[in-house]
């Protein structure tokens, strides 16, 4: 029976996730995963999203870089671009088999949410972790007069570009994959990982049935701030909130989120903000948010299934 | 304009082509390549012998190995382990790009023959490869009552089974790929590489419009035995000649090539086979044909183009 629902990005909700999954009985959580910035490259499925998230979870992600396998060489790349190919989607030589078994599943008619379940057994995770759909939502980033593919915004234009507006192709259309409602139904509470808002979660949230879920749900919805005394701890989350007309503050996220959010984690850094967003009708616990540590991760999961 | 035509299959023909190359002008010689072993592994299209060649005149190519790319690593295959999957097919972390590049551009639209011009093009190999088709040609093996794809065969079983039948699947409707019949046409020398008779060579022959062309051309056709001293340089050629009722000998090669092969290039070691492939009314020059270095791929090349 799911007791506890997480909404999760890439890098900081796999953070925290390694922490919950300690304290949370394998049966009680289901991890819902961003896919809009899912993309093929090299004729491959590349789930930037799920990955991160199972990479953490089996204890071999690049800890450093956040993404991809810890010690992995670039020999495939390095081979790729003597062949002319593009190679500024920097995948690992390990990194790539994930991309070829998933491709080969997809391509024998299991969908994303079967073969996620067939690499999370083969690498021995024991959590439930769900794409958030298997029909392809897709992130395209919109700066001014150009339409970009996330991909293209985030990693070959290391998101210099401004954002002005922000599109989830397919979402309308998509439906959640399975079990994604059925958890949702079941949930207590909902956490609201340290993700980007407009990025991460949005993506989400854009698909119909999710969004009417989770808005009718029951449920204690509890986010953590991924934006720490202004600032993302990682990636353009603070510039987007900027540029899309929030507030780039743990403030504005949670007036982001207002209207489903119950209670939100907010860092030691933003105490300042503690009133403000307590105004909102959110109730707010001030932590340390920022995981260095499998400790850490722990603390900060303790935080999230304490706050009431 | 076409002077020579060489037909080829994997290592041995790769070395010779070495030798080849630096003698004949670019525009001079044309190879055609067997794609019988052609596989499909891991969702990407593996083109074994064209690999061979390409790497081998590249210069990239792991000399002791004598398939693959030199100072290759292997955690692609490592990772793809951990995920279950087959991988009983060494392919290295480089060697994969190549699959990757093809099998996309092939999922573009472009055909086998076009792959190979622009791989060889971003390898800088300026001779001509062409493979035998661009329509599938599937060697299997039939070892009594077992059915096997070629490299089941050759690399998972490790050419265990006892080869009582050849089988080229698809050859009788495939077309040669484009240039194939216009270089054979031109050429004044068909040289057949020293390469397995019956599962490099023959594949290629048994495309009818190759066959025909070949029968009935003026060319000067020169083979080279890949038997020395009763075995094969390199694989089962040996007890495969044997088990298929051929004797395992230049002499039983010469035979296998009787009614097209006007001129058979023998090692030193089988001298005594000389009188009787004469017999058979094709000439012979005796020399030592084992390519140890590039001198020596150069040397036995000489011989060929001397031939007469």
């Amino acid at each position: 029976m799911t007791r506890i629902v997480a909404l999760a990005g890439g890098v900081g909700a796999a953070k925290l996730l390694r922490g919950l999954t300690r304290l949370v009985h394998k049966d009680e959580l289901v991890i819902i995963a961003n896919t809009g910035d899912d993309t093929e490259i090299h004729g491959l499925h590349v789930s930037p999203d799920l990955d991160t998230i199972m990479y953490t979870l089996a204890g071999i992600i690049d800890e450093a870089k956040g993404w991809g396998i810890a010690n992995d060489t670039f020999n495939c790349l390095e081979m790729l671009d003597k062949l002319k190919q593009e190679t500024w989607f920097k995948l690992g030589d390990k990194d790539f088999a994930t991309h070829i078994t998933r491709t080969q599943m997809l391509k024998r008619g299991m969908t994303l949410s079967e073969t996620t379940i067939q690499l999370c057994r083969t690498l021995k995770i024991s959590a439930k972790l769900i794409p958030m759909s298997n029909d392809p939502v897709r992130t395209k980033i919109i700066s001014h007069n150009l339409c970009l593919d996330f991909q293209e915004y985030f990693v070959k234009r290391g998101t210099k570009d401004e954002v002005t507006s922000i599109i989830f192709e397919g979402a309308q259309k998509a439906k959640p994959a399975p079990n994604v409602l059925k958890a949702l139904k079941e949930a207590e509470r909902v956490v609201i990982c340290p993700s980007n808002p407009l990025l991460s979660i949005s993506p989400i949230l854009s698909i119909p049935a999710i969004w009417n879920e989770l808005k009718n749900s029951r449920a204690y919805v509890v986010g953590v701030s991924p934006i720490v005394g202004g600032k993302a701890l990682k990636g353009p989350a603070d510039r987007i909130m900027s540029s899309m007309g929030h507030e780039a503050s743990a403030y504005g996220v949670a007036k982001f989120y207002e209207g489903f959010l119950d209670h939100f984690i907010i860092d030691n850094a933003d105490t300042f903000d503690k009133e403000r967003i307590e105004k909102l009708g959110v109730k707010v616990t001030v932590t340390d948010t920022i995981m260095r540590s499998l400790e850490e991760s722990i603390h900060l999961a303790k935080v999230i299934l304490d706050a009431r």
